[in-house]
């Protein structure tokens, strides 16, 4: 095989990498442990690198998918709590970068979902709505990724849509996150060990009726939140991702069912039929890793 | 004065049309009341344009901006039941080309006035949000229109944020639309000839109770409107325009207020600084006929 660009996405638990072809196929596949704080990042990052260069050839260039604030032109990283990484602006590109002697581009780990999802999809407009602890959209706009003025593009975690809803981690109220999150299912259902998203669509696929209860009422928030973003960019695709979308089609099934509700009594909502542009990634599909790969060069990227 | 090109707000009370210099500068403006129906709409139309040739020159191409479903390609029209244009596609683009004798493209008002607040701000990227008798939103993102794939990009109005809220005109409950509009402001404070969006604010301004609980109300839905449409595009701008927007500062300054009540809880919100990003359109500024004077040719909209 010949020279290859490698999508890494570093998260808190693990740090992922791929090679991929030029349409998005993944090639190979390597995993580690991310050891914690910056150091730990750099290293953990470099031998997922070694691991793929071992397996696939000399890599040209890196890409790195990454939780928190990217500044996407300087390569550097801030506010990424998870990963120990807050306060000062972390060089993440440029250390790597100097670390394996190749271009190393930095994207916000969602954004570089959203970019894996139109390599999956063939469809260059689309919102890939993350439902991780948290929740966050990134968005590809006819082709362009939209990061906003500020970076807060897709932030729509914390659009307040009940005032009599929950106090949010943000401050404000009835966030979508505090319905339609990892975070808020793990509260309302606590499971042990398994992860609460499995747990409890099993327990609601099972017949329990308050995990029925509780399935809806997460369905329905995330409905909320793909009915916010149909309303504002009407994309053509809204593609489920991040770790409650290890669920898979359930997931999709549910959320489509909650659209179908709340388009009953609206002829408006229901000629929009957004439950027909609901897609999920598929189980264990690498989506952030894949798209960091197909960053491209720091400098196009601005 | 040389060849010009101009563009007409068509509403279904008047038609303005006005000439633009390249920067969108108005040079020239006219105003018709609309006669109804589609014969009326383009017996208007070429009665304001032959007006404006006779003050500023011969015309060589007419940009339309009209309420309704647009059908850019087509130059086409549906939906637009206050101008009494229903059931099927009217093709006014081709009517009115067939009697000017110049190209005339078309496009919905709402997205006419973003790209006039584009060219009166000379940012580009920007949200324009229209608070007529319902709301609704036109995008600028990054110097494009952002039409979205069934044209309901930025149709805002209907996101609901209060499941505790009125019952909206399109089936569902708690709409942006139900508290952010004039038909929420007449509702709520009924004033017979005078537009109620006057009379509610003048009687805030001059110390009535009620008045201002109304208005803040108000005031505070079209803060949801704008942090809506912040969190999802985090645009550069967010530009209030419509009829209610002829209050000018006042209504600025009401929405701002609500703005900052919102972020004191939250440092996440209050760091976007939603309400440093807002401006009003210039009271009798004809934002929408100007951007229609730029939409440029039918063939290249697409």
């Amino acid at each position: 095989m010949g020279p290859v660009n490698v999508g890494l996405d570093i998260g808190a638990t693990k740090t992922l990498g791929v090679v991929v072809d030029a349409d998005g196929r993944v090639l190979a596949q390597e995993r580690l442990a991310t050891a914690p704080g910056a150091e730990g990042i750099v290293a953990t990052a470099v031998g997922v690198v070694e691991a793929l260069a071992a397996a696939a050839g000399a890599v040209t260039a890196v890409g790195v998918g990454v939780p928190g604030l990217v500044d996407v032109e300087r390569g550097a990283l801030a506010h990424a709590v998870n990963l120990g990484v807050d306060g000062e602006w972390l060089p993440l590109g440029d250390l790597l970068a100097s670390r394996l002697g190749v271009p190393v581009s930095l994207e916000n780990d969602v954004n570089a979902a959203a970019l894996g999802a139109v390599a999956l999809t063939g469809v260059d407009d689309l919102v890939y709505l993350s439902i991780g602890t948290g929740l966050a959209a990134g968005l590809v706009l006819d082709g362009r990724l939209r990061r906003g003025v500020s970076g807060a593009a897709g932030e729509i975690g914390h659009v307040p849509v009940d005032p009599a809803g929950a106090a949010c981690q943000c401050g404000q109220r009835g966030c979508l996150e505090t319905v339609a999150s990892g975070r808020a299912i793990t509260d309302a259902w606590p499971s042990g060990d398994v992860p609460a998203a499995q747990a409890l669509f099993a327990a609601a696929a099972a017949g329990d009726v308050r995990a029925v209860a509780v399935r809806d009422r997460f369905a329905a928030g995330v409905a909320d939140a793909v009915r916010v973003l149909g309303l504002s960019l009407d994309p053509g695709v809204v593609m489920l991702g991040g770790g409650v979308a290890q669920l898979g089609e359930p997931l999709r099934a549910a959320v489509s069912s909650a659209l179908h509700d709340q388009a009953i009594a609206s002829p408006f909502l229901a000629s929009l039929d957004l439950a027909g542009r609901l897609r999920v990634v598929p189980v264990d599909h690498p989506v952030a890793a894949v798209g960091a790969a197909l960053l491209g060069p720091r400098e196009a990227v601005a």
